[in-house]
């Protein structure tokens, strides 16, 4: 071969510039690719903070997907974008890995303007078989050749939405579409429920030794990748079970099974595919890989701190920073183990997030109360209306991103029923880094139209605890608490309290009043300052409790000339606009601004940066009230309108 | 027997007030009883209107079913609970069936206001196992003794939620759950998806005759229905795979299954159930039924108008009535086949509801462009989003309410990736006679969070083909359009456009404008007329795209001395709420008032009886207006706040 094109050893990732370039390589050339590449992963997402464990999971099945399958004009979508770093590796970014999250940098996630071979920037589980059965189902019906990929997880199995589509591929039997299962047992702690329990038995089926050697052997068969395997090819056509599939639900449902592939071989994983791929109907490609490959650390944590990681020591996976201990999510952990202690009717509930939504320790201190339901937000929330309705209180701790999946349970399941089931939000507002599909700023403006419900949004660790022990309490609604992903900041006492409604400042003769909704508060205290600084009268107040509306706003904003709402949620519809609604409804003209989170789809970046970005600081709510008094004592001679 | 408490031939049905009245019945007497209630619902729903079809089909199961559990201690839960007729009949309902679904009578869904013996209300699909699953484990938390089952159809199981129910019931191995599948081969219309492959494969097991034969057998062998059918169960306990069932996917999860049964049977229903119940564990039963069963009319029906009627002849099965041709549903029907004849792109999506959302029209002249999803909303939106992407242009066709299934999906997956793909909500607003899950007052509210989404809401059909034939030329966000369940009104026509707003009627000098959305462009001109006729100056206008806001309704405000909004939605956070959203924005504080649907959950009624007990009438709306002017008048030598 001549030299001048081909790579010292140690340095084949910066010849791999497109998906194309992979597929002159060697098997051997593939083996130290991989290793070059979970190298790359570790030392740079160490320093950034990302993704690891899945990522180190899929190197091998991302190289041999993109040596079957030509992306982008055979779309390739990843569920849970999260585990598509390997493909922005071979897809031209590795150069911007070390801009991973950060404002104007790489994204966490697959990202169309990133590059024409993301086709979806899903970050919402369970997603990629409906995208892909859509996809494969244009190209019929345009008369297009080709297929797609979809590589989707075990644990994403587990999602309802996986369901829905599995059952319409099975019956499209000339669907040109591959689906690729990479089981490795857990998706973010180890996957539960039934379907878990069959793939475990597929993954130790005795036959699997048998398998493999059938792989190989047809391997070795068949020199190219562009050969057709004719024998296995065939044995396909006349049903796969016969020849390599164990006996199993997807087969059972029509579904042509291949597997379990070792989804560490890349050449077993690229024959699969390659067969997949010419059967020419929906074929699932059962792949096993072990998450956090490559990495001690990540692969034997049981507790899948791995899954995604803050910034570490790339040798020893300790995190080179915690945000533990002061998070809104420790105050949670701690105080619902105290609530549950006395009051033996709380049951705990996650989808997936036993860890990051703090419920551990609940679970470790009374572990037949709380459940985990897989990535399965819908039932969690109708199973737990099931609970309440049978004497026990359900308390359901949810990213707020993720109970969007669950819209119509909680109105229909839970309010219209009227059970006492808790939601607790962890990361709603502002996320920042992990993009548009993980910021929880739907929820304050989707949650008001549902009726009877109560949301709170504590401003600090002690509204935290009292609302929670309300919130378990109420066995006839729905209640909700919400809080960020930031830090807990220190008590704000109340300097005084108006029906329920606590003041946190007032001056002189007030003329404007400033709501602050949850850590918000912080923000309209600052905002406060300001305006007291120019000699403006001014008070500011959080109700805690933002849903319904507290009477004593009303009563609040009648004796203002100006009120400003502050929430870390999505300006449309949300609670500023509410009140405003509530106001007009008595008769109430004083006029209110609401600041909230623009209504668009943010680029991902530091919480700071976005709030920054969408003008949501003490001095733009300060100069907003500073000009509408400027404004108002101009016209203070001018004739009244119908008010 | 006593001849005093034995009811004469022909009249069992007065006798049974309660479930405990069934269980002493002999066999024969139960035939008999399900003779007489199967006459008995074709004459009363022939009637009333309601769903005949689904009830017809679940008779001798339903006996068997609270023969064998003790309600209310032991819950059934219906799913889709238009299949709970007999269940009404048989505790103590049936002397109220001339009521059903009309104002202060019947629910046409179980209702917990109604009975003990109700306890879901829901009437959106596939939500039972998840209900069922949290009482059953709410039993087990408490360590309460009993069991709970759920009765589920075919089409039911193809939504989402059952599958992440079934996961996680499968790997609770002590959970004293039966699951009743009521297969009968059709929800609403043929069942589809690889599902309902593999059920048909289980349905004509050669083992099938076998198994009835044990099941025969067994029940000579045990005269007594509280007998223990110990060998049975010995077999369940020993794996009933290898007794009873044929190879199952229900088995591969890990769930005991026992079927299939014939459901006409009451007999083996009743064995079987009773042998599920005392396994202690979840077990899946599953029972063939035929919809329709006992109506050749219905049985007959391919096309599953019986599914829900209105009022028919109780003998042929003829409507009495038709709505259709001077429906919405139908002038949509007809216009989306014109429009796909000459757009190639135009693709028809449905969710198990060919014909009630008119896209069977599309499919006989398309029948390779219309997809029929199964129950499954979240797969039809994000399919959807792949169709878009792969270059044709879905339009998912669907009653309101059903889309709240899948919010997250239209934010995440349609919006954010900014695909065309073009929702028709029928069912809009209020529907009245089903009850509160089926009304469609949520979507305006929700939606307008969804950025870059828009939403019409056509006022006659000549808007309606307008709207439609706009939506489908938008290939960059989702468009949406909505309507009622009412006959469309005759054309009205603009008399102005003002920026692409419609205006409907201007008198001289306009003090009040009146913006009506949709179908309630009528009621706002009514309301203009009682105005007018005080001599108050006014303008109707509408914008037929109600989001994002019109920017010419925002000039028109600042013209008129008062708003008003008449919306057929949610009050809280709809379409006035957003227009006083804009209008604060741009520092235009012309008063507003929006006039939508109460945020409660509404009483079933007509939709005009929960339209005037709501206040959406002319004459409330002119009330308001008459007196806001006249304080206006009053104040208008005032001073002015802040404005």
């Amino acid at each position: 071969m001549p030299s001048a094109s081909v790579p010292d050893q140690s340095s084949l990732l910066p010849t791999i510039r497109r998906p194309s370039d992979l597929r002159s390589l060697s098997q051997d050339q593939l083996r130290r690719l991989s290793s070059e590449i979970r190298s790359f992963l570790i030392e740079e997402v160490s320093r950034t903070g990302g993704h690891l464990g899945p990522n180190l999971g899929v190197v091998e099945l991302t190289l041999a997907a993109h040596r079957v399958f030509d992306s982008p004009a055979e779309p390739i979508v990843f569920d849970t974008g999260h585990q598509g770093y390997v493909h922005k590796i071979v897809t031209g970014r590795a150069d911007r890995f070390h801009t991973l999250k950060q404002r104007g940098g790489l994204s966490g996630y697959p990202s169309r303007a990133e590059s024409e071979h993301d086709w979806v920037e899903n970050s919402h589980a369970s997603t990629s078989l409906s995208y892909a059965a859509g996809l494969a189902k244009a190209k019929l019906v345009r008369g297009e050749r080709g297929s797609v990929l979809a590589v989707i997880g075990d644990g994403a199995l587990t999602g309802g939405m996986a369901w829905e589509a599995l059952n319409n591929i099975a019956a499209d039997d000339k669907l040109p579409l591959v689906i690729l299962v990479n089981d490795n047992g857990r998706s973010y702690t180890p996957t539960v429920g039934g379907l878990a329990v069959h793939l475990a038995g597929l993954r130790t089926n005795p036959r699997y030794e048998q398998i493999l050697e059938v792989i190989r052997r047809n391997l070795v068969r068949v020199p190219g990748v562009g050969g057709t395997a004719y024998d296995l090819l065939h044995g396909i056509k006349i049903g796969l079970k016969d020849v390599l599939a164990p006996q199993g639900m997807f087969s059972d449902l029509g579904l042509k099974y291949v597997g379990p592939i070792d989804g560490h071989d890349v050449a077993a994983v690229e024959t699969a595919l390659q067969q997949a791929k010419q059967f020419g109907g929906p074929v699932l490609v059962h792949c096993l890989t072990q998450k956090g490959r490559g990495f001690p650390a990540a692969e034997n944590n049981e507790e899948d701190q791995f899954h995604q990681v803050g910034r570490i020591d790339s040798t020893t996976g300790e995190p080179l920073s915690t945000g533990g201990p002061d998070s809104w999510t420790d105050v949670f952990s701690r105080e619902i183990v105290k609530l549950a202690a006395t009051d033996p009717r709380i049951v705990g509930i996650t989808a997936a997030m036993l860890y990051p939504t703090g419920l551990h320790r609940f679970a470790k201190t009374f572990p037949d109360r709380v459940f985990d339901v897989g990535i399965a937000e819908q039932h969690a929330v109708t199973s737990a209306a099931g609970l309440a309705m049978g004497g026990l209180h359900p308390v359901f701790a949810v990213y707020s991103t993720f109970l969007n999946r669950a819209f119509d349970q909680v109105l229909l399941d839970v309010a219209l029923h009227r059970c006492g089931v808790t939601f607790v939000l962890d990361r709603s507002g502002v996320t920042g880094t992990d993009g548009p599909s993980h910021n929880g700023m739907w929820d304050m403006s989707i949650l008001q139209v549902v009726p009877g419900l109560q949301l709170a949004a504590p401003r600090d660790a002690t509204r935290l605890r009292e609302a929670l022990a309300h919130a378990v309490t109420v066995d006839d609604a729905p209640t909700v608490i919400r809080y960020s992903k930031e830090k807990v900041p220190a008590d704000l006492p109340a300097v005084d309290q108006v029906g329920g409604v606590d003041i946190l400042r007032r001056t002189e003769s007030p003329r404007v009043l400033i709501i602050g909704y949850g850590d918000f508060a912080g923000l309209a205290l600052k905002a406060a300052d300001l305006l007291a600084a120019q000699g403006i009268g001014v008070t500011v107040a959080d109700p805690v409790w933002a849903l319904p509306v507290n009477p004593a706003l009303i009563d609040l904003a009648r004796d203002h000339e100006l009120v400003i709402t502050v929430e870390d949620n999505g300006v449309v519809g949300g609670c500023g606009s509410r009140l405003a609604q509530e106001l007009r409804q008595r008769d109430v003209y004083t006029p209110l601004r609401e600041f909230g989170v623009e209504q668009r789809f943010l680029d991902h970046g530091s919480r700071a940066e976005v709030l920054e970005e969408v003008g949501l600081t003490p001095q733009r709510i300060a100069r907003f009230a500073v000009e509408a008094i400027a404004r108002a004592d101009q016209n203070a001679a001018q004739p009244s309108n119908i008010h």
